[in-house]
């Protein structure tokens, strides 16, 4: 079902997200309640995906690349502040964010906010192309 | 009004959404105020249009194929807690949804989060291609 | 500004919004506060953009098409409640929004939800072809 | 990582935002809880982009053009509210944005409402092209 009858399969390569930054503070039980940005990468082909996760900050800092893979006919939903691996991406920074897979895939961005008690939340599909 | 000049039809026929994650937990009178995730899925053309839905989660399970039709001129919109049949989808999980559909159509993603007494919302227009 | 190197104007002639739903309930002084769809619609170009709006119920009724004009250079905002002419589209129902321009325009679709004391928003640019 | 194999960047000149309109009111301390429209702007190229922000009313008037630069690799993040030069846009009014830049960029539009003592929010992609 993933690949049309030309063999073409879903999704880009290429994802940019320009509106990237975690609150701060957070209200509530760590850790559902915790205030995070979110990347949600569908990979619906039959090959693996092998991604890179690159933040750009304000200031010319830059964070990652974060490696990450998501198998085939799978979703991976990945916290901005689960990031660690080679460095903790800072908070309370505005950042972009530029995903390349060497495989077709579909990004979407959300954020949930807790800094009041209540949850504010967003999401949009990334800008792929 | 649905066709231009050249009889192309308006949508796509294959969308995803990377993005779903039904909350557990909600507050308020079923079933206006129960968080759910929501298709909305409308078929301005002519031709009755069939759909498979199909979710894929982060540890390799699938739920599906889900078959729905949205008839000529109409909208349809789907609570994913609805599909049932072949079997109902797990809550609280992250999974990503690919629709596809025989007519162009156009697919939105929304969800309401009533964990809390207030209602967060989001909502985009999923990846279609 | 508005057109580029190759004179080609900004935008798409035909828009669809799945996922209309105006709530019923409202919370706090009219008109402000007022649970609402809305649409929202640029004209960045030269000339006067001739549109009609049409919605699509789940039931098969339509309502409208809807006149509508935005002057070039201006954008406007419409609330789906406010369309009264040629009857008013009735509230607490799901429906799909076809809108249909003779000039490129750009389209994003909003709502605020104000059932409970505080607000619910979301957004999305519409889908254009 | 930002050009593809072809040196094709990635992005769009030319991006509109129909939605715009900066809540007058607010609850909560300044800035981080002043009501605002925020553009966000990725370059995730190798050459310094100029752009140029003009904002369209529903009456005809227009604000700016804003002249802004992202430096290459970084992102830049701008409440219209603080868009002072040549003159403040007005808050209050809906508005439509413009966005024009010499080099590929991707834009991302939010809002934060703290009218009431808890934050809604919403956010999109605009449309490139």
């Amino acid at each position: 079902m993933t690949d049309d009858e030309t063999g073409r399969p879903i999704g880009k390569e290429r994802w940019q997200i320009p509106g990237g930054h975690v609150p701060v503070d957070s209200t509530g039980p760590e850790p559902e309640m915790v205030s995070h940005d979110r990347l949600c990468l569908l990979n619906a082909g039959t090959e693996m995906a092998i991604l890179e996760i690159l933040l750009y900050y304000a200031d010319g800092r830059e964070a990652g690349p974060y490696p990450l893979t998501v198998a085939p006919r799978r979703v991976r939903h990945v916290r901005i502040n689960d990031l660690i691996d080679p460095y903790a991406p800072p908070l309370g920074e505005d950042y972009g964010i530029v995903v390349e897979s060497n495989e077709p895939i579909v990004v979407q961005f959300s954020r949930q906010d807790t800094t009041h008690a209540e949850r504010a939340t967003l999401s949009s599909i990334a800008y792929g192309e």
